[in-house]
């Protein structure tokens, strides 16, 4: 009886509930008890939506109610805002580097509402980062961006909490698993980019349409948010360097071979005499470097700060571990809750 | 002047004044203007003591006063600690394997009185770390051990926050700079043990007396912290399965090259089946471990969770990396101050 006097209330939306949405929900769900149990809350879902469709209820949703309720056509983009009361807005829905899509749409209205976001999808941070995280600090609220930057493997947190208050100089990371797969794969197999690309689709890990992996888009997005985020810059996706790894052919695996190195897609921001440079571009690295080792669709990142270096590996890419990677995000913020 | 209105104070103690508390003050004077802009907080450093005297000042003391100023010859130990009235206590003394020493008093104190903790010292925390941990927490005040636990390599706190809300199921690392530095050596020099240490003793890397890193000790001491802050065991240091280094010889070496394998001291706690499971070990590992690769004196920790793996290195030791992980604890306890 106590307790439940105590318990304080976390509302939660979802904006974008495909896949990845919905492994957000699914896991939430499992963990509510150990929310109440831990930080004395009570988190609920109070309403998720598709581009089309989508369903609210203030007492909170449980997976029955999703699962068998059909959809309010109706309830979703403004619809699904108007009146929304939630303190944590998690956005999963796809990543436009157009216009920012309804990712931006969701944002900047859960931020102007006072709302913390989860960010998973992408594009809106590429696009206007500095806008979306100076309305943040405006209104009292946090953006959080582990699902956007590279899920499983941590980055932009990793920087601000396991190197506080030290100054850092520079990032760089491989930060596309696929690319990261298709790279190891040429160069074990001494095989072609298009060779390489097949077997990563026919294997699963690369999409039908994989461009965007392996142009840079999908690194140059991560940069681009982790040096909004960290170096306080107004980068735009559209106007980083870029290299993608579409051109590299078996001769040019060859030749690296002979010489011992091996090709990374690594994105990179730093700063140089106060100027903050960020870019895609591929490396030929040796064996001394930690991204040389870095196996199969596995990322990493360095971290270079005044006193010492720090790299972090691991994290391959799934619906689950970017479901995790963002409810991470929601567990370090109820911490302070 | 509204500022200096709302400004909030921290008051810190360090108790332990040798070369890495001293290495904590000077930096921690030098960042006071960053906490006072980051966080609204007046950080002032109110006292602090070595084994046989100590300053005190509830203003604060600045860098003038600890060089300065000749050290009062009562104020150390219980005389140190009446009347303090600190928000914080730095224990930075010598790590005591025995007792617990002087670290223990100062630390079993701070708590009781309501003090946070930031551990840089390990014989209390490795030989009563969950009696101090349960009195933390009766006392509503946090243990910070990075500093204690392979310092500018983050271990505690990367699995609390990184992985917050995922189960991990194993830890294991390389903890011990030195020792890892001596292995490599032996493995690309072909030299046996005693001769590597001279050397590693000659570059100023290992200690005169180095047995405590070369016996496992100092791995031992760092996962015992390191289970008993993440999986609530009662581990005590004495009573960890434990390999050292200092019997392997030559010809190991070889056999393991030739078998192109990596010999590694490895720290380890793991869930088996509801059990908790620690120790130290020696392992020759395949080029396909992460671990093979860790150069020089770095250090390496990954954490197996259900989610995946992650894996973080670097964080060669220095007093001032020491003092830089200690301060990135109290940095993250500001942000919450």
């Amino acid at each position: 009886f106590i307790e439940s006097v105590c318990m304080k209330t976390l509302n939660i939306a979802i904006t974008g509930f495909g896949n990845v949405g919905q492994h957000i929900a699914r896991l939430l769900w499992q963990r509510q008890a150990a929310y109440r149990e831990r930080y004395g809350t009570e988190v609920r879902l109070v309403g998720v939506c598709r581009s089309r469709s989508g369903l609210r209820c203030a007492q909170g949703l449980d997976a029955g109610d999703v699962l068998d309720t059909e959809f309010d056509p109706d309830l979703s983009g403004e619809a699904f805002l108007q009146g929304l009361q939630a303190d944590v807005l998690i956005e999963a829905g796809p990543s436009d580097f157009a216009t920012g899509g309804m990712g931006l749409v969701y944002m900047r209205h859960a931020l102007h509402a006072g709302m913390h976001v989860i960010a998973v999808s992408k594009g809106a941070l590429a696009l206007h980062g500095q806008e979306l995280l100076q309305t943040a600090k405006t209104h009292g609220v946090q953006v959080w961006v582990s699902g956007a930057t590279a899920a499983a493997l941590p980055t932009v947190d990793f920087v601000q909490r396991q190197l506080a208050g030290c100054e850092v100089l520079a990032i760089e990371g491989i930060f596309t698993g696929t690319a990261n797969f298709i790279l190891n794969q040429m160069m074990h197999e001494g095989m072609g980019f298009d060779a390489a690309l097949r077997q990563a689709q026919e294997a699963g890990i690369a999409e039908a349409d994989s461009r965007f992996d392996t142009e840079g888009w999908d690194t140059a997005a991560k940069i681009t948010i982790i040096a909004n985020s960290l170096f306080g810059t107004a980068l735009n996706v559209n106007h980083l360097p870029r290299q993608g790894i579409t051109n590299l052919q078996a001769a040019d695996m060859a030749t690296w071979q002979a010489q011992g190195l091996m090709p990374r897609l690594i994105g990179y921001v730093r700063c140089e005499q106060g100027q903050v440079k960020a870019g895609v571009e591929v490396r030929a690295l040796d064996p001394q470097d930690v991204f040389y080792h870095v196996q199969g669709k596995n990322k990493a990142m360095r971290v270079t700060a005044e006193m010492g270096e720090l790299c972090v590996q691991g994290g391959a890419s799934s619906p689950q571990a970017t479901a995790a990677a963002a409810l991470k995000d929601l567990e370090n913020l109820l911490k302070t809750w």
